[in-house]
């Protein structure tokens, strides 16, 4: 040993025998995980190169540029948090929350409480808008709100994962500038699969996941944050409470300093590189217009066989599916009857939904018409049997 | 559409044309990340599964006992942080400090500075004691620093990354409980390469990363905590003022309860068990002989070709060796040289020790023999050309 310490022996009753991985292979139609687009898996398991290689600066850059053409955003603070989109979402309120400050959160689902329940920790002054799940905000509601409150941030769902609603976004912005506040998007179902204008729909921080959308695996949380937001940042009085998060400190490496911050998870970037590559490849109205037809479809067969979705069809996201689980069905048995049976993951419901609805992802690559008629056959033939 | 939105028109100005990835092969010699066992790199391109899937949930159990064997503690809240090494290092800091705590931190290299940083965000008390750059701390001194602050926690490196120094354990963790704190341990250069026994050496906190000894690209951060540090967690007054990092939401989904937390990143938990399996095959002690064997072998090589290391022998670290830059030579200009020309990655000095220093990593998959001769015979033909 290089120590002169002395060791104690090693305790082998930890370990266990374990053999090599084996993955059951999965259809992930729940709400995310999807599948991966083979591509994206083929550039995580690259051999990784250091976090301040020239090459590794490059392919930042790339990963920003590309983010913000996903996003339609010139934001400059755009890059992805090293951290699941939850971690993104934190990184919202870390950087432009400071004690006191008035939060608004607009509550429509499981989403909007986690946005309340975080920006709490942030010590804001966290005040709500809520309505029914699997239903959207007005503007009437909003500006009231907005009135009422005066609050310096309001956060709001895009794409509610938890109910299937896509919020319409127009007039928000021009509504959090009339009253002066800044506004804070989740993305985290939308971004690649929904069309979203960071820019045109004035939105001054969001956030996304890379799993959904995207069609790489979970572990990388897109941010953005434009000048508005970052002037609010500027003038805290107090550091950002969270180290990991502190969009000033990753500035410093994300920007041209590249001053080391933390040791980036490499590999995840290559896999995010090529995802947002094969976007642009394809075209983000193109891409947009793929998981609208697919949805579509999906939703008239759905109708076809007798059950009845959870939203309206204009608010519908065509991202997620809600289904109403039909009376007399346990939905819990029917998920894990596909699943163990058929390999099909479909998500139950999460809080007030919890044994209401199925949801049904078909998300980024798994966004296919052949995707739509093994849904539907496996309904047809299962659901019976329920 | 599906909402009746008008949509502004795509700016393509955003997007470019990008190439399919190509990433360039590298040997991985400096601080980390080091390059990646290709069974581990097989095993981060398999289609995720979902993650509240059984054979996920089956899976996170396993990568808690792998972790537990490769620490050597029975901690029952042993788990991969969805972040990298920084964060695991924040959720110690940010699950047991509360406002006004007293936080000891030993800082003699740059990552105790960073716990610092990070102490003072969550509003600690915070003290330090130092001692130079590539020295280890006394008992002695160690006590005094106790005996004078009275500290509720305090926060130590064990391998220091950015000096090369394996601070000796022995008494360490006898002293915290003899003046009644808590220790945390910065493992991240230690993990799978440098002997470690967490509970004979009695740490309460600990966390260490995916990219150095365990051979796994970067992303995830290990944690484990005892039940004296669950007890200081379970005592608080506040909640966590993190959402992300706040171990006693987490524990509800890595215990047995396996509610729904953030959507874990489920592709480098595959990688990660499989590093752990392979850590495991191998066992503790011959992969701690493998990281000292070969670190003997560059050290010797190393002093034959006339090079001063930084640290004295007896504290030097199997994993990180720290050379002394020669008189007249351009540190920064040689590893650039070696990373241009031959591929080959090795550090600079951090902080302190930036211009005087490089950082030469062989850890995890990297610390071979053959590893070692591509070294030495670099440094011996390109060192004379500068």
């Amino acid at each position: 040993m290089t120590s002169t310490q002395a060791l104690p022996s090693v305790n082998n009753t930890f370990g266990k025998t374990v053999k090599p991985i084996s993955v059951p292979k999965r259809h992930l139609f729940g709400p995310g995980p999807s599948n991966a687009n083979p591509l994206v898996l083929e550039a995580l398991a690259l051999q990784p190169v250091g976090h301040l290689d020239p090459y590794y600066i490059d392919l930042m850059a790339e990963v920003q540029d590309l983010l913000r053409y996903s996003w339609q955003t010139t934001n400059r603070l755009t890059l992805p948090m090293s951290g699941t989109g939850s971690a993104a979402m934190e990184a919202t309120l870390a950087n432009i929350v400071e004690p006191g400050d008035t939060v608004l959160v607009g509550i429509k689902g499981y989403f909007g409480n986690r946005l309340f329940d975080m920006a709490g920790r942030y010590k804001a002054n966290v005040q709500t808008i809520k309505t029914d799940w699997g239903k959207a905000f007005s503007l009437e509601q909003i500006e009231k709100a907005l009135k009422e409150h005066n609050p310096s941030v309001f956060a709001l769902v895009h794409a509610e994962t938890s109910t299937g609603v896509c919020q319409p976004m127009e007039g928000i912005g021009e509504l959090c500038r009339k009253y002066n506040c800044l506004l804070i998007l989740d993305t985290v179902t939308s971004l690649g699969g929904v069309p979203l204008f960071i820019d045109e729909w004035k939105v001054d921080l969001a956030y996304s996941c890379s799993q959904k959308g995207l069609s790489c695996p979970p572990g990388l949380g897109p941010f953005t944050m434009n000048e508005r937001a970052e002037n609010k940042l500027k003038s805290r009085a107090s550091q950002v409470p969270n180290w990991y998060l502190d969009v000033s400190l990753l500035n410093k490496y994300w920007g041209s300093d590249r001053v080391y911050h933390h040791t980036a998870p490499v590999n995840m970037n290559f896999g995010m590189r090529e995802a947002l590559r094969l976007l642009l490849d394809e075209g983000l109205e193109n891409s947009w217009k793929r998981h609208k037809d697919n949805a579509e479809a999906l939703w008239d067969g759905l109708e076809n066989l007798g059950l009845q979705l959870h939203v309206e069809r204009r608010l519908r996201l065509p991202t997620l599916t809600t289904v109403r689980i039909p009376n007399g069905i346990d939905g819990k048995a029917f998920a894990t009857h596909l699943l163990n049976n058929h390999g099909i993951e479909i998500g139950g419901g999460l809080g007030d939904l919890g044994g209401k609805v199925w949801r049904i992802g078909l998300m980024g690559y798994n966004s296919k018409i052949e995707n739509v008629e093994l849904l539907l056959d496996i309904f047809k033939s299962e659901l019976p049997k329920f």
